[in-house]
C-alpha cells in the first residue's frame, strides 16, 4: 500500500508548515513518496517563489539589476533553513543558480528553482531520500508525458527503504532541458508519480479542506463535498472551483487511482475523496441532489432573430463558422424558433463584437441582432440530479422567490448538470437562495430522519 | 514643405541628447512635425523607459513592490525636466499614473507612458505644441490603423503655426482604450503622421548615420549606403539590419515620400535615403554592384534523398507539406536532382526535428535524411546586381581565395540578390573578404576614374 502525497505552497510557506507537513508524512508509513510545490506566501504580503523567480527573469530580460529579487527568495530559504537548523549547502545551490543568470538564462529552468529547492529542504528534514525530477520526469517534445520513460527511470532511481521527496512543476526534455508546467503544475507532478508506482491514493494537500459545495466568499463556511465523481470534478472545475490542476485527473484516472483533497491546517479532516464512481458510498450516505454550485460573472449573450430562419437550411451553421472564425468558444447556446443566442465569455467579445455583429448581418441578414452584457451563470452539478425529478422546477420557484430573474436555463442532455443565465447583480443572492434551498434543507431532512431511526 | 522627424530613444536619452533635438528641429522650418519614442538609456548600465514600465507591469502582476522601479522612471524625467529648465508639473503627471497601478492596470496604457512623458517635455522645451497620439491615432479593432479617421482628428486637433510634437508607439482602440505598436513602433506612428499630412520627406533621427554598407562589428568604420530602394530595404531589414521598423516602411511608400535615416549625433551626415526609385540618383552616382552585406548565423540544413524521385509526383509536396504542419518557415531551399534541401533557423527545429524526421521517413522513405547545424548565411544584395555580370563567379573565388567552403549558392530569380551558405565559423572571413573585394576595390576604382577625368 503505498500513498503519493502532494504538498501545495501554502504547506511549505515556512518552516511552521514544514512541520505541519512533517507530522502529516511521519504519522502514516504509507505515505511514501511526497511531492512539493514551491514555498507559497506566509502572509498576505509575502510572495510566492515561482512569482518572484519569473519577475527575477524580467529583470533579467530588461537588464535591471535583480539582486534584491534573488535576495527575497535566498532569505526565505535561509530563514527555513535556520528554523529547521538543516545543513544544506544554500550558499552552493544559490552559487550555481547564479551561475546560469545572464541574459541567456532558460527561463523553465530557473523558475523551476523553487520546487527544487524546497524539495532539497523538505527531504532533509524528513530525512528522506530528494530525487530530482530532471532525472526521472520525462516529457516528449509535444509537451505530452513519456509514461514508459518515466516508469523506467524512476526505477532505476528509486531504491531506498526510506521515504522519497520530489520536487513537483518540471521534468526534462529528450534533449535534456529543464520544461516546467503550467502554473500549479505539481498537481500533475504527484498524479503522474501515483501513476507509475500504482499508489493507492493520491493525496492532494492544499489550504482548504477539500472542495465545498459553493463559493466560501459568498455562503459562510458552506459543507465540504465528501465524495464527487470525475465528471462532477471536471465541471466545478471548468466553473472556476480552482482546487486542483486540470490536467492533474488524467494521469490517475486511467489507473483507477482515487484522489484525496486534504488539508494540512486540518489534517483530521478527511476532505473530499474524487473516484470515478461513488456509489459504493453512495448507497451508505445518499448524496444531495446537488454536489456543487458554482458561478461566473462576465458572460454577454448574443442573440440573432430572423423569421423562419428554423427552416432555412444552413441559419445555425452559418452563424457558427462566424463566431468559429472570430476564435469564439460558446459556452452555452439556448435555440428557441427562430432565435438563436449564444453566451460566451465578455471578454472573448472584447474588441472585435462589432466586426462579428457586422459579419453576421452580412452573411445572415437578421431582423435582428443584438448584445447584452451583465449575465452571471450558476451552474448546479451532481449525480444525484439524474434521480431527483423537479428540481428545475423547484430551482426556478426558489430564484423566482428570491426575486432573481431566470433569463436562461439550460437543463443540458447529461442529466448532472443545471444551469441559469441571471443578472450578474443577482449572482449572490441566486447562490445563497439556491445552498439554503437545496443543501441545508436537505441536510436538515437527513438529520431528522436518522434522528426519528 | 513638411518633413516629419521621428527621434528615436537615444536621441531623447537625457538633456544633452535634448539640446540636439532641438537645434536640429530648430534649424529647418520644414521640420514642423515631430515625433519621438521614449527616452532610451543614457550610458550602457541605464535603461529604456519603455523596458522598465514593462518591468513595472510585471511587479505588479506578481504583487511585488514596484517603487524603485516607478522611481528609476521619475528621476529620469526629473533630471531631465531640472535641466532644462521645465515646468511641467511631473508630481501630477506621476499622481495620474500611480492612481492606474492596481492588479488591473491596461499594460498598453502603463507602457505608453514613456512616450507621453517624453513628447510633453519636449514640447515644452522646444515651445511646440504637445498633441496627444491618443487623440488622433486610431487602430481598428484588428490593430490596423485607420487612416480616414486619423487624419480627420489629427486635421481638428492641429490648427497652429507652431511646431508638432507627438509621442509615438501608441494609439487608441474603438473603445478609446490605449493601445501601444510592437517595440520600436515610434517608426510606425512616424510614419503614419508622414502619410497623413503629405511629408515631403520621412525623417528617421537615430544613432547611427543610416544604413551601414555591412555590420561594424565585423568590418571597421563600413561606409554607409547613401541611397537605396524599398526591396534593397526590405531584404537588408530581413536579414537583421535593425534601423528601422518592418511595419514603417508601408505607410509612406503608398505616398511615395521617402525615409531618411539621420544621425541626431552626426546631424551634418546625410545618412541613407530610401526611396521607391533610386534610378534618378543612381545616373549621377551609379551604384556599387552590391549595397549591402548582411550575415546572419544559426541555421540548419535539412537534406532529403531519394533517388528516382525527381520523377515521382507530389515528393516535394509532401515533404513541404510536412515542414508546413510544423509551422517551419523555410529560408531558402536549393534543389538537385533527387536531393532536396531547406535551410531553417535552427531554432524552428528545435524541440521538434526528430519527429520532422521520423514524418519525412514514413511519408517519403527516402534513401537519407540528414540534419547540418551550424550554417550561416550571407546575403548580398544590390539593385546593381542586376546589369554587373559574373558576380556570382567572382564571388565564389574570392571566397575560395580566402579558404571560405561554400555549401550553398542560390542567386535567386529576382536579380536583386545573391545568397552564400557556409560554415558559421567563416562568418567573418567571409563578410570581410567580400567587402574589400566587391566595396573597398570598386571604391578605389572609382576614385581613380575621378582623378583621371
Amino acid at each position: 500500500m503505498f500513498k503519493v502525497a502532494k504538498f501545495g505552497g501554502s504547506s511549505v510557506a515556512n518552516a511552521e508548515q514544514f512541520k505541519k507537513v512533517k507530522q502529516i508524512a511521519e504519522s502514516d508509513k504509507e505515505r511514501k513518496f511526497i511531492v512539493t510545490s514551491a514555498c507559497g506566501k506566509e502572509s498576505h504580503e509575502d510572495h510566492k517563489v515561482t512569482d518572484l523567480l519569473y519577475l527575477l527573469r524580467e529583470h533579467i530580460r530588461y537588464g535591471v539589476s535583480y539582486e534584491e529579487i534573488l535576495g527575497m527568495v535566498e532569505s526565505k530559504y535561509r530563514r527555513i533553513k535556520d528554523a529547521l537548523g538543516l545543513k544544506l549547502d544554500l550558499e552552493s545551490e544559490f552559487a550555481e543558480i547564479r551561475s546560469h543568470l545572464d541574459r541567456n538564462v532558460e527561463t523553465d529552468y530557473l523558475v523551476s528553482r523553487g520546487e527544487y529547492l524546497t524539495a532539497l529542504c523538505l527531504a532533509e528534514y524528513l530525512d528522506a531520500e530528494f530525487v530530482d525530477a530532471a532525472d526521472f520526469m520525462a516529457f516528449n517534445y509535444d509537451g505530452s508525458f513519456d509514461f514508459e520513460k518515466i516508469k523506467e527511470l524512476f526505477g532505476k532511481r528509486v531504491q531506498t527503504e526510506k521515504k522519497i521527496v520530489i520536487p513537483g512543476f518540471y521534468g526534462f526534455l529528450p534533449n535534456g532541458r529543464i520544461k516546467v508546467m503550467t502554473r500549479g503544475g505539481s498537481d500533475i507532478s504527484g498524479a503522474v508519480i501515483a501513476n507509475i508506482v500504482g499508489a493507492d491514493v493520491y493525496e492532494n494537500w492544499t489550504d482548504v479542506s477539500g472542495f465545498l459545495v459553493t463559493d466560501p466568499r459568498i455562503v459562510k463556511d458552506p459543507l465540504t463535498i465528501p465524495f464527487m465523481n470525475y465528471s462532477e470534478l471536471r465541471e466545478m472545475s471548468y466553473m472556476g472551483a480552482n482546487v486542483l490542476h486540470d490536467d492533474a485527473v488524467f494521469p490517475v484516472r486511467m489507473k483507477g487511482i482515487p484522489i484525496n483533497i486534504r488539508n494540512t491546517n486540518d489534517p483530521e479532516n478527511p476532505g473530499t475523496l474524487i473516484l470515478e464512481d461513488c456509489s459504493e458510498y453512495d448507497k451508505i450516505s445518499p448524496p444531495h441532489c446537488i454536489t456543487g454550485i458554482t458561478g461566473k460573472k462576465d458572460f454577454s449573450v448574443l442573440t440573432v432573430i430572423k423569421s423562419h430562419s428554423s427552416t432555412e437550411v444552413g441559419f445555425l451553421k452559418k452563424i457558427l463558422t462566424v463566431l468559429e472564425d472570430f476564435n469564439i468558444s460558446i459556452e452555452c447556446a439556448p435555440i428557441t424558433v427562430d432565435t438563436f443566442s449564444v453566451i460566451v465569455q465578455t471578454s472573448a467579445f472584447e474588441g472585435q463584437i462589432y466586426d462579428i455583429i457586422e459579419r453576421i448581418k452580412r452573411e445572415i441578414r437578421p431582423d435582428e441582432i443584438y448584445v447584452e452584457d451583465g449575465l452571471a451563470l450558476i451552474d448546479l452539478v451532481g449525480r444525484g440530479l439524474k434521480s431527483a425529478r423537479g428540481v428545475a422546477g423547484s430551482l426556478l420557484s426558489e430564484l423566482g422567490r428570491n426575486d432573481v430573474n431566470v433569463k436562461i436555463l439550460n437543463t443540458g442532455s447529461d442529466e448532472h448538470s443545471l444551469m441559469v443565465g441571471i443578472d450578474a447583480k443577482d449572482l449572490e443572492t441566486g447562490i445563497k437562495c439556491i445552498y439554503n434551498r437545496f443543501i441545508l434543507e436537505d441536510e436538515e431532512l437527513t438529520r431528522q430522519r436518522s434522528a426519528q431511526k
